[in-house]
């Protein structure tokens, strides 16, 4: 990883580009795929599926067999963590339930808002080289609790025609039966005009590539709500002299295999940390599954030394990122000064895999943090890192 | 005004469908704007200030000066009634300043979730035939209470340079003070991007005309977030047998006079009603001095009669509402069957104009009701219809 030192506070904002992701022209594309879903309906979706999936699907629900089947596929183990993920997000979303009491503005006046259920939500969980299982339950959870009456949950198929069995187990122990084999812009199509098989929705979540991206996009212009646009995912960490070499190194990974346009960026104070990173970066990396992604990744990515810790919060409040991991000496009270991020962890034990898959906070943030956000945060995990990264692992490997 | 009787719910669907809005192509005149103020900044603005707005300025800022000119022109009368606004509009939001408990979802795990402001904000307040001193109220407020440090408020000047001194005086007390003479969408893309006069904001909120709304949508595809794109507004009326004719009549003109593409709606049970309606709407637009903007809207509109309450709110869900008006004889009953609405208005004094300028609650909604967006409700107002009617008639004088 480059380091960079010392940057004069005139440079902060170069710095904090993000690199350049070309846009292709997807528009044309994603349009025809939408139109044809609009036209065809499920006859579209099967041609798409074969054209992009690379099967021949006879119908796109999937069967109360077929959820059963995959459900007796998972191990005892990664049941069990997901059962722990289950019930700390659950835990952490029910507290949002709130409900706020009447104010009288003038005598007679009573105003309030009231937060009402969307009835029909779709959820997007992508497919390919990580079936997101996690994000099942970060938008499922929510959901149920809620009170959306109707969930509708699309996913691509394998070549084989089948789902992943995590994902058709995450979604039976939450209680979402109505899962579709279809993905891409033609799954965002379908869930936002409806087909003979899928119904249409009010609203549609979740994350995906540039074509589901871009169909989210073309849908809201017309009219249905999304959640947010997704971008490339990242995480900047602030150090000190007291974090271990070895924690930063592991955070930096988690985040840089996600994909090889993600960006990981260390700020620190400390001249001598960012070289005891990058080796310790360059061993761990070499044990990845996920060693070539992660490699791309560390490729835009970059260390930055600054003289103070005030300044490292500067740059970080500069910067806006989607997850900020805050490991230093006095992590708690320098969190005091965040401004603009999307998911902060703060101590040296709370990694951002911790609230990727099981601390209770959601990971289906905007991808890029938008400034005014509502920070999440994540204090004193008592609990070992090994434990979260090999939560991690297990994603990979699936 | 069109009257639909017993209409089947198969039916439904196309009478929700809003008046067809010609989507002009105005994206490459706007995109077109924006690179004009990329590139030259203040000298494009003041270009587009003689072009757009018909007058020569010399600069953008509005100078001490002219705010001090400007509150010295607004009578007590209207003083007053702003005043009153201000403090209920401050009461209620004060109100939503919460802290969220931390929540322990397993032993030394604690997760909460923090609101942190957004820093730079842009306000944009259209001018026009009527001047929104309101909008300047319902942006800035919240604005205030969230502890944003730097506001920006762009409205774009009269033929003599000027910028309306209402605006001027409800800026000038609530602590607005940077006010820039620009509008359309070169405002949105100056505050978007910064000019040598404007600074950059974080997020850039209010409503506007379709150059204003295209603009927003353009830089919130560069990554620059705005509230959300506005469209025309509307309201629906579910009104009984004990609903006086002459209120519900000045509840749809107080909507039809917004824009000739507004749309007002009334559902009832009641097969007298729509007609003791229609009478009252036809001598009252004959007072309106917006009376031509109000009769093109009605000709989008209609009444609805159907078999039971139970229906009308069915009706109501169905079609999502930006404002919402329960007036019949349990209106609080029926408004718990509320799931898809904007600002929802309770009881028969519960008028919308009520809303619009000084219940408290916020009017700077989606103007398309989006599902499950909380609903905002007024229940019980004792102040006479009148009171609002008059606010009403003061924002279409000015």
């Amino acid at each position: 990883m480059k380091t960079v030192l010392y940057p004069e506070r005139s440079g902060w904002e170069a710095l904090c580009k993000r690199p350049g992701i070309k846009k292709s022209d997807l528009e044309s594309a994603v349009k025809g795929i939408i139109d044809g879903v609009r036209k065809d309906g499920d006859d579209a979706l099967l041609y798409y599926s074969e054209k992009y999936d690379g099967v021949k699907l006879d119908t796109l629900k999937v069967s109360v067999n077929e959820i059963n089947e995959g459900v007796s596929q998972v191990s005892d183990g990664l049941r069990k963590a997901i059962n722990i993920a289950r019930s700390n997000i659950e835990k952490f979303h029910q507290a949002q339930l709130t409900e706020e009491s009447p104010v009288e503005t003038q005598k007679g006046v009573k105003c309030w808002r009231k937060s009402v259920p969307v009835e029909k939500v779709g959820l997007y969980i992508p497919g390919g080289s990580a079936p997101l299982f996690s994000t099942v339950l970060m938008l499922g959870i929510p959901a149920k609790i809620a009170g959306c009456s109707e969930i509708i949950l699309c996913t691509p198929p394998d070549k084989n025609g089948k789902i992943n069995p995590v994902i058709l187990y995450t979604a039976s122990i939450i209680g979402v039966k109505n899962i579709f084999k279809t993905g891409g812009a033609q799954a965002i199509a379908a869930m936002a005009y409806g087909t003979a098989s899928i119904p249409a929705v009010y609203k549609i979540f979740g994350p995906g590539n540039q074509y589901v991206t871009k169909a989210k996009e073309l849908i809201q212009q017309d009219g249905i709500p999304i959640d947010m646009p997704a971008g490339p995912s990242e995480v900047l960490i602030i150090a000190d002299n007291s974090a271990d070499p070895e924690f930063v190194a592991a955070d930096l990974l988690s985040q840089a295999e996600h994909g090889a346009d993600s960006q990981v960026v260390l700020v620190t104070d400390s001249k001598e940390l960012p070289g005891k990173v990058n080796n310790a970066v360059e061993r761990q990396l070499s044990e990845l599954p996920r060693k070539d992604i992660a490699a791309k990744s560390l490729g835009n990515s970059m260390m930055i030394v600054l003289k103070t810790m005030d300044e490292c919060m500067d740059l970080s409040n500069k910067y806006a990122p989607e997850h900020l991991i805050i490991n230093t000496i006095n992590s708690k009270e320098l969190a005091s000064g965040v401004m603009n991020a999307g998911s902060v962890f703060i101590g040296s034990y709370s990694c951002e895999s911790a609230g990727d898959y099981a601390s209770g906070t959601n990971h289906t943030l905007p991808q890029m943090a938008l400034p005014g956000i509502s920070a999440e945060c994540l204090l004193k995990a008592s609990r070992k890192r090994s434990h979260s990264r090999s939560l991690h692992r297990k994603a990979s490997e699936i």
